[in-house]
Parts: C-alpha cells; structure tokens; sequence
C-alpha cells in the first residue's frame, strides 16, 4: 500500500449521488467536511454520456472550492446498481443507460486523472449515516431503503459490508412476497414485487377495481390513506408487513442491532405503526427502528468518505 | 490492551465443544496446533455441575501435555446456545440444562484462573473451517449447519460476525417454513420448525401414514430412502427445499460468496443434488457450496483459535 502524503489545505475529495433523473456532488476536503454541492439533471441517455457529464462535475466543483481537477485525489459515485470491483462496470442498473458495455471507472479515471470508485447507492447512504448519523451512536446497523425498490446497506462494526460479489443487502431477492419459485420474479426479486413502490399502487388499484385507474404513484396512496380510503390504508398495511418480513430476515441472518429507515416510503412516518404492530405479530417487538434522518445528504457524506478512504489507501494496481 | 508476553512452549489454550451428550475438549500451544483430544459423557444434569466436570477436563488435558492449569491461559467453549457477552451467561441453551440463572463463564474463571469465552457452536465450527478448512482458499462464507436444528457461522473477511447481540445466523428464525405468524412458531423459529431433524421424521410419518410409527429418527428416513420408500424421499426432497430456502435468504442479506454444509443432516451427501434442484428453481443456479469436511474437529480448532484471541487480546476488564 502506497499511502500517500497529502496537503491538506488543497487536497479535496469529490462525492456524487447518481441517479436516474438527477446527479448530485459534493466536495470536501480529507476532513469529510462538505464544502459546496451541485444539483444538476442527469444527462438523458446516461450510459456514455456520463462520462462527460461527471468529469464536468468535478471540475466545477473544484473550481468552487478555488481549485481545479488536480486538486481532487478521488472521486466516490453512488448509484443504483451492483459495481462489479474488477472490471469497473455497474451491473443491474436500469436506471442509467448502458452501463455494462464499458468501464464509467476506466473511463472517468483517464479524463481526471485520479482514482474513481462506484458504489451501490443504498450503501453510500449507510457509509453517510455511519459518519454523520446514527453512527456517531452505533457501531453497527441496517440501513433499508424503501423507494422505487428495497436496498440495504449493512455497517457492521463501522465496516460497510457489501458482499463477495457486491450483492449483500439485496433483499428484494428474499425467497417470499411474490412466488420465489415463479420465473418471473426472479429478475427484480420476489420481495421487491411486493414492496418496491409500484407494489402499492398496483395492489390499491387491485383492491379499489373499476374506480381508481387514475392513482399513479405511491404518494397518491399515501395521501388517499390519510383521507381515510379503506383500500389505501389496506394497500400501506400490505407494504408495511412486507418491510416487516425483510427486517425479521435481516435480523435473522445478520442481528444488525438497530434498522434505520431510509428512501422515500420508508422514511414515511405513516408506515411505522403498522410495521411495529407486524413486527409483534412475527414475534419480534423488541426490534429498534429510527428513521433516517440525513435524508439525500446522506449519499453525498457517504460518498466522500469512500472517497477519503479511497485516497487514503489506493488499490492495489496489477503491473501494466 | 495489555497485550502478555508468553513462553511460548509452556503456554497452552484449551478449545471445548459442549454438546448436550457429550464434551470434546482439545489442548493447544499458541500456534493452534492441538496436541491432545478428550471426549467425554456430558454430566447428566449439565447446568451447574458443568463447571467441577469443564475445569476437570482442563486440568487433565493440562496433565495430558505434562502441566498443570496454571499453563493454560485462556479456555473458549463453543455449546449450542447464545453468549451473553457482559453477563457471561449461556442463553436458549436447552440441551446444557440451567445456565440463564448463574455465569457459566464467571464460575469457571474462577476455578480456573485465567480467561473463559462462551460462543456458539455453529459460530465455533465456523472459525474452525476458516483456520483449517474452506478459509484457507477463501475469506468469507457462510458455515450452514443442519442438524438437530439449523444455524449458520457467518465469515466476512475472516472475522466471525456473530450479531450485535450473539443473534447472527440464527435462521431458524427466518420468517418462512412454518407460519412465522402463529406464536407457536415464533420459539424455535418458522423455518427451524421445518429444516430441523424432527421435520424430516414428522413429514415421513405424515406423507406415510398409518404403517411408520416405528421410524423414530432422522437418519431412518435417510436409510428408506435410499432403498426407494417414495415418503422418505419426499420427506428429504421438502428438506432440501427449506435448505435451499435458507440459502437464498442468507444470499440476499450477505451475499457470502461461498456456503459450507455442516451438521450431521446438513453433509449427508443424498441432499445434495436436490439442493441444487430447489436453488436452479428459484433462480440461483451459480451459488458455490461445498460440503464441510472437517467434522466435528472443526469445532476444536475454531474454539482453540477463539481461546487464542482471547488469550493474545485480553478483555477489557472494569474496574472492581
């Protein structure tokens, strides 16, 4: 390991959050402190292009710290896929084009110049809560997100852990919800059917039929529930007992200590009753839950923490 | 830390495997070669009265190399239950008798004089495998044990993750199997209710009824259905299925790379073929499993390997 002596005065690091509709950076410097975000869309056909886009970036980030791209030792992307470390490629990652034809890492590495990671999203925002949320008073938890899809990013003793192959925390892969032996739940999981968020409008429009064609997303249900819809508040019940399931799952195979609700339905403080009084029907009412927090904040400290630790520990280079 | 120095060749562990009919015990230099093997009748009643028989085992494995005690330095015990790290005490240990009501670990220190860990069996067969097994080509796995119940030893970068509180790979509790909604199965767990190895002779005298009475083991219901008995066979097929369940959970949570059968159920090589069946049909034809073939040695290394630790990095003691 050549660790590497840095100035700190004018040494940054860069975190982004990737995703389908929007990018979002952040750069710091090797004190993880966030000095200056940029919001900007993501470019449409995402794929190739980001590579442009990303490089771009960083350069207007540096040149808002005063700086240009050399002062920028690493670059951490968080997005919704499955890096692959050795290859560089982003596998299952629907949201963002063509990524399995060529490295995002290589090519974005050889336009800035230093070294760039790619991390699965749901872990950068537990990498985020473990330096700047619950993890200033945990060593250990799950974060699960609950969104478009369910992600987890496990931090077991303030270590990320992502799996061999990077899949850990992909729950919606757990073998019930939808038919685990059923072909077609195989590509986006058997869990994820049942609670990814199109699972709640389908199963209100499924319980509500002829009436409700125009719902079209989960936010709709969520305020139809409050209003009191019966088949709202019955397709919210569905979605928490599902979450319920995954935490039991969780805790059975990891016993993480602690679950930290995230993404944009499982921060819904709606579903929390109903996801205890399902805990405590599964014989599990001691479990602790909070919510996160951060918020999208999360993904940007995240991602410059493995950005730091990226600095701090450069990989390992096979002879070229 | 207050790290010791030791003389090396008079300075000795002692790694116990507590089983509710018998204790294994085995003697090691801080190398974690063992020099010497016990097996004895576990004391009737367990409980208290395993304190006088485990210090009695230590002593003799000590006389067995040519010392007394006071060359041991540290004692790790692996029994089917989960530790209580702050109290020492032995928790859903029924097959060792009382040990919720006093500290096992607290008791034997005392007789002993140097350091005692409890830990779970299956967490201690683990370690074993990755001293002396699997771990040797590979750094984490699961260690899927299926005996008379189920429990997997998690290695994630060689270092057993045993749970924020001892609850890791505690599967039996996966919420699957049996109705994880119906309290009786909420005390050995939904999916023990059906993988463990009274599952297999309930499901054969169920499928076979009313001629099977007499079948009153598991290991009956292997020799049937190697001579053909269709019930047997399909008692083992729902047995592999449930395994493969399992498989697939564990996966999804921690993406372990590599899965090693363990256990008396969980190595008969008749499951096998279909395991893989069950894991073709719920979409994970690629996992990588191998069949544990250390045994019950296993769990003398992984618990002399565990007295090391103990012994080259003592635990923080508070004050008294």
């Amino acid at each position: 390991m050549n660790n590497k002596v840095y100035n700190l005065g004018s040494t940054f690091v860069v975190g982004v959050d990737l995703g389908g509709t929007k990018v979002r950076g952040g750069i710091a410097g090797l004190d993880g402190r966030v000095l200056c975000e940029i919001v900007e869309a993501t470019t449409p056909a995402a794929g190739r292009d980001l590579v442009p886009q990303l490089s771009g970036l960083v350069s207007r980030l540096a040149a808002a710290v005063g700086y240009d791209t050399s002062a920028v030792v690493a670059t951490a992307i968080g997005g919704a896929g499955i890096p692959d470390a050795d290859s560089g490629r982003f596998g299952r990652a629907p949201n963002l084009g063509n990524l399995e034809e060529f490295s995002l890492v290589s090519d974005l590495e050889s336009v800035l110049g230093h070294q760039v990671v790619l991390e699965n999203d749901v872990n950068i925002a537990a990498l985020g809560e473990l330096h700047e949320g619950v993890g200033t008073q945990h060593d250990s938890f799950a974060f699960v997100s609950v969104g478009t899809g369910i992600g987890v990013g496990l931090i077991l003793d303030r270590q990320l852990w992502a799996g061999v192959n990077g899949g850990a925390g992909e729950v919606g892969y757990l073998p019930f919800g939808a038919d685990p032996l059923h072909p077609t739940n195989h590509r986006r999981g058997p869990l994820e059917e049942v609670v990814a968020g199109d699972a709640i409008v389908r199963r209100y429009r499924e319980y509500s039929t002829p009436t409700t064609e125009s719902v079209i997303d989960a936010a709709e249900v969520f305020n139809l529930a409050e209003r009191g819809d019966v088949h709202a508040v019955a397709s919210l019940d569905e979605e928490a007992k599902w979450i319920a399931f995954a935490l039991v799952a969780i805790d059975a195979v990891t016993n993480p200590g602690l679950f930290v609700l995230g993404g944009g339905i499982g921060t819904r403080l709606e579903l929390h009753e109903p996801v205890r009084a399902w805990l405590t029907r599964l014989g599990h009412p001691e479990f602790e839950i909070v919510v996160s927090s951060l918020g999208s904040h999360a993904s940007i400290v995240g991602a410059v923490r493995l950005a730091i630790d990226l600095a701090l520990q450069p990989r390992e280079r096979e002879a070229s």
